[in-house]
């Protein structure tokens, strides 16, 4: 594990894409985005990705120079073709437009297709909240990991969802999560570790629950979370993500372009309803009062988006803990692309 | 238990409504969605309440002259005071304002306050999606009965979900259920049948894991499904249902009128994407896909909203099974009104 300092991952990953060609105010998106993952925790969907996004632009699954199109429009709609262009381009313009569209409008209903991984999605949501508006995102994953509730094999991608509330004083209030019971990031996590993990986690190749994390590679599967409601969920994700915004579904392995997601985004102003600043009260009302709630022994009670801010918090005073691996892998891409290491 | 056909209870709900004074057309479409929950297996929300509702007339928590108003209207939203209408009354007025700014704007978001108790949500969003949108619900439930996850005590109600998507062929898609693990109902069941219930259902007035279903009406509480990330879901439905369309929050004991409901749904149009036919082309796809996965030894794999249809295919053949308990209820009820049993 080394620590680096959240500054240097900036400055590192705008030149690792700027070097490939990308334009330096998409860079600099792209890159806000991976090390925001990375500082609020969530290291699956981090910096780790100026490796395997400069390995897709070599491969042309990522087309740097491609733009996101409105290819269907009404005041408080759009439809986006996002021609492969890296994912954060099509679902930053994708936040953008909603956001607009609900505060002319009242509600606005968006979605992308043709639209690379677009990272971790609580970016998005979040973002649009901070201007004022209620975000929802159903998103479908590209390439089947899970398994649906009562059936044997990966049938669908992680299929996240996410919601974005605007707050008034309390700490942005975010739900961001797969509607598996975990990411596949916590399995390769207890795997590094030797530890055991949960049954309710996964299954084995044969379909039996199991402890050991390496059973998940070795042919098993994830399950849905919270049984047939989190599979309700997982469901509704491809449905709206993929299938209504005419986006590859992702029962099928081995696609190409890999990794790809379906985005649909839902944005609400509450200028149509209470008012956006009763509403900020209200909700902070409701976050203090959770917080005086008498939490289980050995427990915390936590508002959705505490533990990241939490991180951030942390992540920015102390500096940004990597596993070598990645940090490896980002000096030899450094390298590779003709840049020092010691210029950062 | 007693068999009673769905065709006289029917006939039973709306002339026991009219004796109380509601409109014949109010009465029917009432009586319509209690049954239509007792056909789908919801008996928890089905004809029991033709006894509840009729004791709130009488206490006039349920104001059977009110009519729902539009406070605040754009092309795309509205926002309804219930004025305490019968709860099914306002919420079928805000589902057809929802469907038809959907269909003629590509998205909608319509909010209820002032909302006595809707029944059984998936009936509106099910409608919603028979009519070809997409249909989203977010709903908060006056007076707590769930725990928030990692915290001691009562404090949400079950703050339900739905969501309703169109199909072509294949049956209604339809996710419908609460953010507790289970609903009260279930409690009661296993109460009844002196059953014990699993440790994740509930915990007792000291907080400790129990599979005695005696312990929840003892001072203890439910909890919330699939751990942090139903907690999440139960928050956002307090936030959207309440908070949003100003009706109050759940979290006091002892409200009055009791169990009232804030009510927050999202309807979108397919034809501003992919367009209708292709949409419902694609969900069908899907679930043929799904309903051709093997299933795990000894289980099935059901679509969402699948347990209902099969419940009220069948109930429709058999009749509609239901607690003496109940069935004593609506005959000493149709005595009360002056009417007589034997005409039914």
């Amino acid at each position: 594990m080394i620590v680096v300092p959240a500054e240097r991952l900036l400055k590192l990953g705008n030149d690792i894409f700027k070097a490939q060609g990308l334009a330096p105010e998409k860079a600099e998106f792209l890159v806000e985005t991976l090390v925001e993952a990375t500082l609020t925790g969530h290291d699956s969907h981090g910096v780790r990705y100026f490796i395997t996004y400069s390995d897709r632009i070599r491969e042309n699954h990522i087309k740097i120079d491609a733009e996101p199109i409105i290819v269907q429009e009404t005041p408080t709609t759009a439809h986006i073709d996002g021609g492969y262009a890296p994912g954060q381009i099509t679902a930053k313009k994708l936040t953008e437009v909603a956001v607009a569209k609900a505060k002319e409008n009242g509600v606005s209903a968006v979605g992308a297709f043709n639209c690379n991984h677009i990272g971790r999605i609580g970016y998005y949501s979040n973002w649009a909240a901070k201007q004022g508006v209620v975000a929802i995102m159903f998103v479908n994953v590209g390439g089947p990991s899970v398994s649906v509730y009562g059936g044997m094999g990966k049938s669908f991608g992680t299929n996240p969802i996410s919601v974005g509330i605007p707050t008034g004083e309390a700490k942005p209030f975010l739900t961001d999560y797969a509607t598996s019971v975990v990411a596949a990031g916590k399995i390769s996590v207890a795997t590094a570790k030797h530890a055991k993990i949960p049954l309710h986690w996964t299954r084995d190749k044969q379909g039996k629950p199991t402890d050991d994390p390496l059973a998940f590679k070795d042919g098993g599967w994830l399950l849905p979370f919270g049984e047939y409601k989190g599979y309700a969920l997982q469901l509704v994700s491809e449905l709206l993500g993929a299938v209504l915004t005419g986006s590859r579904v992702g029962m099928d392995p081995g696609q190409i372009p890999p990794s790809t997601n379906g985005v649909f985004m839902i944005a609400v102003d509450p200028g149509a309803f209470v008012g956006l600043d009763t509403f900020r009260e209200g909700v902070d009302n409701v976050i203090r009062r959770v917080k005086e709630i008498e939490p289980e022994p050995g427990k915390r009670v936590m508002i959705p988006g505490e533990p990241e801010w939490e991180s951030k918090e942390s992540r920015l005073a102390k500096g940004v803990p990597l596993a070598e691996e990645t940090w490896d892998g980002i000096v030899n891409l450094v390298k590779e692309l003709g840049l020092k290491i010691e210029d950062y």
